[in-house]
């Protein structure tokens, strides 16, 4: 006889009907970014901010707090018991911010970005700094409530919303390592690449060539089309759901390895959505894990897979298919091209080595923003600072590639960019794990069998959902829990090796 | 000092947030059609079922019931009041309904849709009746159900949903006038043009090519793309919200013409939508009139506009510009070309003389499928032997041209085709009224300039939204209640004089 649990029963009903109403915002929103024309941001924004707050309403209805407690006492598998760990997390966080703030938030993060979408073109900081004033104002609002709930700090507490687990404290001293070894390590792989003959590609690149390139990489990547779709918009992202990944990228007919490598990028992103355990689907311990398990995917296939030369050796015919032969396109040449390391301003168009500086940069200048330690008056000239001291590279006046190049901060994302660094990590820790089990796998790749990688991938990571925490699933995965050792080791393999 | 009116902006907010969750829900429903890969299918019609649901209890809380009684007894101005009406409107047709059968309809439609994009390329008829059947179930269901609350025949109360007032009975009389003039019309039309000389256009006609071309008509037809899109998907629609409004179209390379003169049709429904009154946008009052006279607005484009010389003389250069310079390019040439008079088999191919005659073919199938006098497995034989009466069509086996053509029955939407004769005949209404008024009309138009012709729909037709019954609208726009003889005499003008 199958045992009774009517609380677990009634909760899992409740969050299939979030799911059933998250679908239709994460489409609205994707539609937003990838189709919207200009004057359908008012009224979209004002239905997605009415769904946020039926959402929030439906996971701080009161008779939750009673169901929760009565579904602990219920003989629940450990699947079940997985499931409703992840959905006292959403609980517990929901309970502290009052649907005002959340439909608030909705309002003024639609603006924000909506408005940032020309702002950015034409370098309007002060413009920028308008909308995002609000944003960050309803930002620090939550960050004081979900501190006072958790006991975190202001910007910890909106840290944990997307990693759960992960403190500021873990976060000063990896990237205080970091720090020290970077600037080192940059400085010797710019001079060993000084004697490198390095040949680039003659565009203009076709932008319809482009597409069908990315879209035949995102098939040999293992991308369903069949459950998702690749799109343009103004920032590169993966949302839509995971029976229905929405894929975008961007182009520009000058440079096509940029968009190509981010479409690699959000392709490691989609191919975690598409093999989320069917079966659970609706629940949240289906849900990815966390963004810097999220983001290890897409550095997986981005760094570790897409830098390595098993990968370009597939990719190098591919581009020639795409726009004619040219020098530039000898796999040889295109593996140096697409691991050439040079500091520059925009994150993503950053190689793996300068990367890290980005975040930390960020990090540094998001941290005291939320803290209310700084304003957002202050940081032009902070990330000035910053980016001279880290890469040398002078952003003074160019705010469209300096403060204002990310979608984040627009869509109050604050906490969210130390996810690209941890995921950096995860994945170099991943690939080390992948060698120490199969140790012929840098020969299969090199033979260009990315088969093992996406086999490994799917074992430890995708159909493990939000099965442990973070850190369990790291200890299960690749035997121990975060260890920045190994992204160190593999920046200097590949670069210094 | 302003009158109290508190029941009155209860229900207004209660609608707004209606308003909130129906433009997700037509975003979503767009993007079902226009984008969505096949395995997002069963996620998303849970989703969508899960609106409808959503919505469906918002406009059955029992609270409205006490609230529309009390806001009668309000100091309501005149526009409060027609909103008020348009509200018990709904409240009653939703209340007709549990809230079991929506989500039942939603979810089996999505279904029947979704199988049918590929059943129907397939010609799969059985498969087809498969989906069907339940689709049928439900409406039949939802017509009795409405059929006892409104006292209407249950044909009758499934028409109600789309044309408020009209009735079989009405309708019986205007098809029966038409099907005893039509066939010798067409004869006659048939026997004109039969010493014509008309020049076919020589295809291919590049998709890229055809998509510019009807990018550009729907901008000398006004539609504003700062709030609107077209896009691609197998059954043209004009869908989206008002602040945002998606028209599809679907390009075949052999036939520009099809493809071009759909977008015609569907830049009328837009142009209404786009030009509902701002003001109230998310009343009820706000929203367009009726499906006739919607379609009157997609006619008065298509077919008025459409095939009127001076139309045609601003239409020919730009194809002209599309695909190349042809003989049948000339003016005249493509005037004859979008006359031309030819029974077919596929109502959205057919010319505006034929077309009634699919119309009466629909209504004298669909009303007894829902009246329960006939079953789906009835529909083929019944097919072709009207079709074979009505325009020597012969459909036999040919299900994908027959029965299967529309994404009507797929979509439950039982009760509709009539408006679309019902929106050609008011279409002829209006531009008789036009010619009243503007004596000058054909003049100008012939010069060119459709400006006049914008402006009068939009004074009479795009602004009263739906302050005004649909009779009282059309005294108000045209001196009288619908008169299907303007469109006989149009026919008769266009196609004989």
């Amino acid at each position: 006889m199958k045992p009774t649990t009517p609380s677990y029963d009634e909760l899992a009903g409740t969050w299939t009907r979030i799911h059933h109403f998250s679908h239709l915002q994460s489409i609205a929103g994707w539609d937003q970014a990838a189709n919207m024309p200009p004057k359908g941001n008012e009224a979209r924004a004002a239905a997605l901010a009415e769904m946020a707050a039926l959402i929030h309403r439906l996971r701080t209805d009161p008779r939750l707090g009673h169901q929760l407690a009565t579904a602990e006492q219920e003989p629940l598998t450990a699947l079940q018991r997985a499931n409703l760990r992840e959905m006292q997390r959403q609980w517990r966080a929901s309970n502290a911010l009052p649907e005002r703030l959340v439909q608030q938030q909705q309002l003024a993060t639609s603006r924000c970005e909506h408005a940032w979408r020309s702002q950015r073109p034409a370098n309007d900081w002060a413009g920028f700094v308008e909308n995002l004033r609000p944003v960050l104002a309803l930002a620090r609002e939550e960050a004081g409530l979900l501190s006072a709930q958790t006991g975190l700090s202001k910007y910890d507490a909106m840290m944990d919303r997307f990693e759960p687990g992960m403190t500021s404290a873990q976060l000063d001293s990896v990237f205080g390592e970091v720090r020290q070894w970077l600037p080192g390590l940059i400085r010797d792989v710019r001079a060993r690449q000084a004697s490198e003959t390095v040949v680039n590609p003659v565009g203009p690149f076709a932008v319809h060539a482009q597409k069908a390139l990315c879209d035949e990489v995102m098939r040999m990547l293992g991308f369903d089309f069949e459950a998702g779709r690749l799109d343009v918009s103004a920032h590169p992202f993966c949302g839509g759901v995971p029976e229905d990944v929405r894929m975008t990228t961007r182009f520009r007919e000058d440079d096509f390895l940029g968009s190509l490598m981010g479409t690699v990028h959000e392709t490691g992103h989609g191919r975690y959505e598409q093999n989320l355990p069917r079966d659970w689907l609706g629940q949240p311990v289906a849900h990815a894990r966390s963004m810097a398990l999220h983001e290890s995917q897409s550095l997986s296939f981005e760094m570790q897979l897409g830098g390595h030369p098993g990968f370009v050796h597939r990719l190098a015919p591919l581009v020639v298919r795409a726009f004619g032969n040219q020098p530039a396109f000898e796999a040889q040449n295109l593996h140096r091209l697409m691991t050439r390391v040079k500091p520059g301003p925009i994150r993503v168009d950053a190689d793996e080595v300068t990367y890290p500086a980005h975040i930390i940069l960020r990090y540094e200048i998001e941290r005291p923003l939320i803290e209310g330690d700084i304003e957002p008056e202050d940081v032009p000239a902070l990330w000035d600072a910053k980016m001279m001291e880290l890469l040398g590279v002078d952003t003074r006046g160019n705010y469209k590639d300096g403060p204002m190049q990310d979608v984040h901060w627009p869509q109050a994302l604050f906490g969210y960019f130390p996810c690209y660094s941890l995921g950096a990590m995860y994945a170099a820790q991943w690939f080390a794990a992948m060698r120490r089990a199969l140790p012929d796998l840098d020969a299969r790749m090199g033979g260009g069998d990315l088969a093992p990688v996406f086999d490994w991938l799917r074992d430890h990571i995708w159909s493990q959902a939000s099965l442990w925490t973070t850190d369990e699933l790291a200890v299960r995965a690749s035997g121990e829990a975060l260890n920045p050792a190994h992204f160190k080791a593999h920046l200097e393999a590949r670069y210094l090796g």
